[in-house]
């Protein structure tokens, strides 16, 4: 298992983890297997999608904004239901293929830390399997 | 492969079965690796959340029920389309780290059975790989 | 790490793509494990719910449609940021455990790619582990 800290900015904010994830693969020398990345939290998540365009990140986080606004007669009086609905709605963790010692990531795809109550300081956890 | 019976006591309801999962994970002895939570269903799903507040868990279905309301005008003749939505919008499985014989869960995670067309008797299924 | 290419007809689809996903568990020779399903691509993905009515996979299309719709004010700028949106929800990947060596799914569970930005050939990706 390996571990990074990643400062978050906003309250709301996807980051791009990606390198940090292909490291920590290179680190446990596995050539062939997977690669689970995890937050220990719950109102982050870890997502995969395109890394390329940022707009496309920003669409991602108005998306989730409609779909559990911050006010919305929530019940827990913490005023970051919304975090935990969206940590729900794109869950803990993503699984990733590895094949030749890397991630087998498409073309346009990334990993992303989704921060949904920041700024915080998060753990992003890789736990790499295989041979 | 390790599995529990669960039995659910409502229509919509998350189930903390954080204490199984743990079982399961000391039962196979691995140390270092990962634990995949599983359901072999279609209408209830599994999910990583805060244990602590059970306004958390309220919430959760609450927001879900908005996102797929009961009567929506679906095609599927059974009456639980919005069951199968939520179990697709959720997964059916959660894959965790396993550090030192334990889940790598943060402070306020807790892993949650996610009942959506119950009260029925589930089947939770868990995996561990590693070493 | 075993692939196939499908191609898809729709620009919105659910595949069935389980006799794939069985044949590659039955290629890798594993009794025991997991099977991690992926799609290289952002605009697609893969989930676990009902093979037998088609209608569930037609209100699961309709449920994604509701949440992401085409026009919504997006920023990105090639028209398909609703299919970037339910990329994330649905998830790029399932695991799955394996027993026996076939698939633990249930009665009623069939893997599907789902297609957001079709008509394209995409890459389904399997990745076995275990003994």
């Amino acid at each position: 298992m390996d571990a990074v800290l990643i400062r978050t900015s906003r309250r709301e904010e996807l980051v791009n983890v990606t390198e940090h994830v292909e490291a920590a693969v290179a680190r446990s020398g596995v050539r062939e297997g997977v690669a689970v990345v995890w937050v220990p939290h719950t109102t982050a998540g870890v997502t995969v999608n395109e890394g390329a365009d940022p707009s496309v990140a920003r669409d991602l986080l108005a998306a989730l904004s409609r779909l559990a606004p911050v006010s919305a007669g929530w019940e827990h009086r913490e005023g970051n239901s919304d975090a935990h609905v969206k940590a729900t709605l794109v869950g803990s963790s993503v699984t990733i293929p590895v094949h030749d010692g890397a991630l087998a990531l498409g073309t346009w795809q990334a990993v992303f830390l989704c921060e949904f109550d920041g700024p915080r300081q998060r753990r992003l956890v890789v736990s790499v399997l295989g041979r």
